[in-house]
């Protein structure tokens, strides 16, 4: 895994994927006391970052492989993301997806052309069942974050960033990246380290699943007590990925924590100021800037907004908080 | 009026205004039934495209005039706009604003920089408030739409949207822009009348308030009967600009009209598929697309979402609305 891959993995995506705005707005400004944009990923082609490692993972097989169709597990952004890309090649996939996901993105996953096949969660290993469909079947899994050609792929966000960051003059920032297993984190720590070596990259959690968080302290892979739902089920994993944690351990800087009132208001927020839809684990960046910043000590801040497929209910209840 | 003033205001806007992204979605093509890009102006500064003609007009002025101060009327974008540009020329502004304007664009254009001068839309005459307070301070007074330097700022979006369309190889498209006086529209078909000769420019309205719509229809300058508000109060306007009408009149194609049942469902559906959030008056051309597509013959649509500045309140009854 380097950085020579990221850039093949950006020849790959070109014309496919989105190159996402970098927004900003004098009244966040304001309230993270410096100047502050945000990376709206929200605003990516299946809704979230997860089309870049997708499309990058895909295009990278071989044309053998690919014809046996596509194998993945995800909470339903990498579903979403994995069901597009497949389609724009002209294969199948099929996704294992946890019962209890968002309706909205088991829905999507099947209209952008997977098959889904829902589990329990608690009961069930979405591991073992993804193991037994792939001897069945001989399709390539593609995971959501340990594979390094879907690190490739996120990294791209990173290349984006670091260019689009050049632009407007920024040589130094804190960036934070909404984390779950770590496969966005690491692939735009690795750009940056490259590109950017004044950018301090930090992965953002949800409190009581600050994993990642807790690992970079400890110095090795601590795994979350709690397996029960989360408002911010994008992110939610059980512990950093395998091939993600070293590279985290040797790029980030400390990661932060945010509660889930933080989230809603920073959604809020976001609707307001940005015009965008975020998802709850998409806003955890924007809420640890907004409500941490004296945590941070770059003189300007970049957030990443991972993703905006959220329901009708749970936005709404965003806007309505207090 | 002519095309080379729109690329004079482009260059004056060049780094400061944001080129917002044209976004699509499978789910969206499917209903319209066939490829659909959207100019997301929500992304804009100050939440519309206001922003552009905003700052071309203010830059466009001498340094003696700006010195005096802006003024503008405005039933909400166009005020937000005046105040971030006046802002971002460090000079003071005043808009004055109808007392039942959303109260997200009336506190906005506050936080902007403006003072904010309230009046009575059905007693009072803002046009007449404009000029007293213009004989007063002896400011300039930016008119909404009927400004040539605001035409030409609003016509940068269109320069951006032929650029755009080109580089995904579009060479012809229905192109449905959101019209209240008619300063977007006019901006953008001038745009396209030099650029993109088969994009075929249609102003869209709500019921109720299609002045534009009926004027292309009868050649001459109608009004609309109703005074009263109107869930689409960003493109509210008692009839055609005296100087956006002949430009209207020579390159638009037949308007159209939407109900406010459609606005709301396309304002879900900006949501759902592309994460943006669209005020009901930036989502009438979308909704043109999504439901009256029978009307239109091009291989392509392209429509304008061109503002998101909207109550959460009322984005919250869309993400419900049935």
């Amino acid at each position: 895994m380097n950085f020579e891959m990221i850039v093949a993995a950006n020849g790959r995506l070109s014309g496919k994927k989105r190159v996402t705005p970098l927004l900003n707005s004098p009244f966040i400004d304001e309230i993270v006391g410096r100047p502050t944009y945000l990376k709206a990923e929200c605003l990516q082609h299946s809704g979230s970052f997860k089309f870049r490692g997708a499309f990058s993972a895909i295009s990278a097989l071989t044309s053998e492989e690919r014809d046996k169709g596509i194998l993945a597990y995800s909470s339903g952004n990498h579903a979403q993301g994995i069901a597009m890309a497949a389609t724009m090649h002209n294969i199948p996939s099929t996704v294992i997806m946890p019962e209890d996901a968002p309706k909205i993105k088991i829905d999507n996953t099947r209209k952008l052309g997977a098959e889904v096949v829902l589990y329990d969660r608690y009961n069930e290993s979405r591991e073992i069942i993804g193991e037994s469909l792939q001897k069945k079947f001989g399709s390539v899994l593609i995971k959501p974050y340990d594979d390094p050609n879907v690190i490739a792929g996120q990294g791209t966000a990173g290349l984006e960033i670091t260019k689009q960051a050049k632009d407007l003059g920024i040589d130094e920032a804190d960036l934070l990246v909404c984390c779950g297993g770590g496969g966005l984190t690491s692939g735009i720590a690795l750009a940056c380290a490259e590109n950017a070596k004044n950018f301090k990259v930090r992965p953002v959690e949800p409190a009581g699943f600050d994993d990642v968080v807790r690992s970079l302290i400890s110095g090795k892979r601590e795994t979350n007590d709690s397996n029960s739902s989360s408002l911010c089920d994008a992110i939610v994993t059980p512990s950093p990925g395998i091939l993600t944690f070293p590279i985290l351990k040797e790029f980030c800087y400390p990661g932060m924590v945010v509660t889930e009132s933080e989230v809603l208001k920073a959604m809020r927020i976001a609707f307001e100021r940005l015009k965008i839809v975020i998802e709850p684990g998409g806003a955890v960046a924007l809420a640890a800037a907004l409500y941490h910043s004296e945590m941070l000590d770059s003189k300007t801040i970049v957030v990443v907004a991972s993703g905006g497929n959220v329901d009708p209910e749970t936005f709404s209840r965003a806007l309505s908080f207090r």
